[in-house]
């Protein structure tokens, strides 16, 4: 157990996603249960520039494990970017006391996480928090299953009321990098094509799949696509292209937006959560650093940041060719 | 108790809505309790031209009152709107031995009935399916207070992410000609302000109260939008406009869509459709016609279809005050 | 507008109920629009008595309009019911210079308020707060359309499983000496039988009901049954008697409880809250006191505290006759 | 790929669980694919016995991936226990044509099916269906993780009203062998303590740990019980007992029942099924038999039944302590 943790400082950086809170929680008793003490840092790496920290005891977390959000609140920082603004950051965590960071962010958070420490000898540890799922290192991001939820009951809504109009719906999700969304809840959704960054299908396989669709019976239909897809049309692109090849269908739009950060966390994810937020701090205090906390074969397990920066998630193939198997 | 009626037809016609299955289902199982025959039509009008009939007895609507969408389905039947059309629709009808129909929709569905009542003597009662309520004779639509709960809780969702990056967002709901859904739900959702069709607040309104709702120390806003508010610029242009003139916050747009339309039906919209169902069949059986049922005073009340065509229905302007002041 | 009126202290009694929080919101919001004063009482009446007083602005009450539960806490107090009791508390009322005060509970809550501003000339205004919808003088109390969502989503769950093996199932909502409850979601959850405190049918009726279910092709079936309902069996009784006298149904038995109590409040519930609250607030400014705000006709209404306590919410007879009519 | 298998069968059997209809949908769409026939076998081995098949192809299985139980219904059946029973059964099978069995359930069903495999050379693969996630050879059975969810949002609710009136609450989940409901539920719950079967704390702990939050200044407090925990009181009877040796609390007790086993399955829960599906069909078609497919380290495995029967899923210990931790 390393001696020279006293004070841990938390914080949320970048998008938003549900479960941060029960991260943050599970850090900030994690902490408590090995009588350490930990401040929270409100609005990520600005709040640290200015010096703003909340002391954060066992209680001060009660009622937070089931809301959407983060009560530490995020932003995005140019001034962290800065070495003169890390310099800032820096001295006020002196100031504060603060010995070791966790960081409860995407990739972005990670990379400042890692020069900062370089930097200073700060010891830090990451928390994959993004619905995105986009990081190395970790099976499940938090707020990922949940989003994952979201998305899959707006889809059973809309195809409510496309099958009921006989209509095709686009219907764009979150996912500029990665498909993992789009792929899960297309095969959830029971779309009948799914559109992502790592595979261009082509238009003409999209009307293709579209005519066969039509030709075997159904009615309606609804193709998921990611913000990132690389079919080089966004959604309302799509749709017009669509209308002007197939007469057959009358075409909506629906673009889900931020709705999809929000709400509060599922099952999952505020256990996976509580279960990082342990092991970053333990971690910490073995005297470890520059680690993400991730799930692997379902077991919380380390990967250097670095590594989680660089690594790529891959998209699921087996996954990709049930969806596939699936609109037969 | 009229003689005459032995077979009933129903339909869904115009924009879905949660709970027209439970209506459907409830003409079904009240033209059952008074054996009396009772077929679906599909696609509306268009189906009943196409002669597109189902013959239904109360098993065939087991498990559907929780559906959202409509089995019968809708579609929107130009060929109706002409003489030609009609009369071919009601040679269907005479064929499959209807005599009497229920129609379940909106304004447009109303009109079709009353001018093909008028035209064939054949009796009609209309129930109001639609998630505007912006018909005339009825306190509560179908769907209407679904599409509420469904918008409230997407708007909780966006509150999460609104209030961790202290950002505003315009969120546009359904309402071409009534603020009704953007009303409720903007005080449900706990709205700085809402703009409907029936007030037009004007853009320096709009400016002035996003700054006192800064000043009194609110991080984050929420603006709810009706498609068819009078301020004369969409959600992305509003977004534009602040930007332009506010650089206190950061602005983000969601359209909510047609996932408005879709979704299990609350408690609300399953009880009303089933008690609509009894009323609109039994007073069919009492030889009334050419009315519309409707919630009034929370009891079941007739209204002629011409009054529920011409009529409007008036925004709340206890609720419009009652919103200004939680804004305090 | 009373002149004598500056200081409003809000407090929730009774069994908690969802959209007690967007009451107190409310209440204390529309103080603060007419630069009143607002104190919250914690613990109802109990709190009174230690004088636990919390000042409210228009801030303290951000975020809990979609909150379950009520931030005021709620207990009974039978130190209340004393007439030292009612002294020691208006000894801290006045201490504190609280001048009125808003009761949201049900019908104990108003009986208190009733007597104590009898005693003391304390001008009070009761606001209706309960899942059970028992109360005269209003068509809705706040938290019931949300208990009346919360319970037809369960018992949707339990049809999945019922259908799945064929079952019969006895479920037991809240409803000690009103049937509301388990008449709607009765209705609305496609229910055969639904047995309320306000009409005993009698077990061979109910055997009757079962047996012609069964003999008309279903194979599964749900009875709703109130706590409070006249049968002379509980729900455990109940289904050992049916057990005895029908081979044809495996019978389970689910007792919904205290969760139907909790939950995010619906759209309907925040926005009548919020009406509720705006409504108690003016009218004890306008010098009225000993009402309870009700909604009558869609409007917000007053009813003397004496007949909201006396009256009695009666069954709604037409819903009754759709709930057999729905089950043919 | 087999040359012998021209048909397959699938059933399901057991307890019912979300996802199983999604389960049946991607076996059913797999065949379509490969083009093999299909037949649903209604209500398990039970109406295998009976000859009850449903000739499935991927246009049956629209619109139930999104649908709680079994559209096939299960029954256990004793016929199928005994040697007579499975012989009908067999020449049942060989009347249809059925070539294969896939079997959607737990280990009883599991059992049946190699048993049956073994006597009559028929091909069988098994997919784990059931809310508890006691089998061994996936981490995931179908069903659990929506388990997890409903489960969660339940206690969400009871904890709004137990905060509400400062109570102690014993809430008891499923789980009769297995800890796995209960200890996720807890941490995710925020449970103050849990009661599963593979650890018996003792009563003295339980008194112990109740102190211990009372005096940590929580005023309210959620136990979490399994069914089959090994405490030897039911959770009644624990009320009884905390009733009698603690004064501090007001103790309530909510049984969830079988609302648990139903509801719209997660996405999680669909993907699963579909992976789980489409290896069951083309394991099967390689020529493999008496497997269980499952989840292991995120990807598609295969366990001998026989393994899979025997085999105990173990509850997670990581779990267990973060579960401590976070009571700090």
């Amino acid at each position: 157990m390393s001696e020279t943790i006293k004070k841990i400082g938390v914080l949320t950086s970048g998008g938003d996603a549900p479960g941060m809170n029960a991260g943050i929680r599970s850090v900030v008793r994690t902490c408590a249960f090995h009588n350490i003490e930990c401040v929270g840092i409100v609005q990520g790496y600005q709040g640290m520039i200015r010096g703003e920290f909340i002391p954060m005891d066992a209680r001060s977390v009660k009622g937070i494990i089931n809301k959407g959000g983060t009560i530490l609140k995020t932003a995005r920082s140019k001034d962290f970017m800065t070495k003169e603004g890390r310099k800032v950051a820096y001295d006020q965590l002196k100031k504060e006391g603060v010995d070791a960071l966790v960081v409860i962010g995407g990739d972005g958070s990670f990379t400042g996480a890692m020069v900062f420490s370089a930097e200073y000898d700060m010891p830090v540890m990451g928390i994959p928090g993004t619905i995105d799922n986009d990081i190395f290192g970790t099976t499940h991001t938090l707020g990922y299953d949940t989003a994952l939820n979201t998305v899959v009951e707006v889809i059973d809504k809309i195809r409510d009321t496309a099958s009921s109009h006989d209509r095709l719906f686009f219907v764009e999700v979150m996912g500029r990098d990665a498909g993992h969304i789009a792929l899960n809840v297309g095969v959830a959704g029971g779309a009948e094509e799914v559109l992502i960054p790592e595979e261009n299908l082509g238009l003409d396989r999209l009307l293709e799949s579209l005519h066969r669709s039509k030709a075997s019976g159904k009615s309606s239909s609804i193709v998921v696509v990611a913000e990132g897809d690389k079919i080089g049309k966004n959604v309302f692109e799509l749709k017009d292209y669509v209308d002007e090849h197939m007469s057959e269908y009358e075409v909506r739009v629906s673009v889900l937006g931020h709705m999809q950060r929000g709400g509060s966390p599922s099952c999952f994810d505020r256990v996976l959560a509580s279960r990082m937020g342990v092991k970053a701090v333990e971690s910490l205090l073995e005297g470890k650093s520059n680690f993400m906390v991730g799930l692997l074969n379902d077991v919380m397990s380390l990967t250097p940041l670095e590594q989680a920066i660089k690594g790529q998630s891959k998209i699921n193939l087996e996954l990709l060719r049930v969806s596939d198997i699936m609109t037969t």
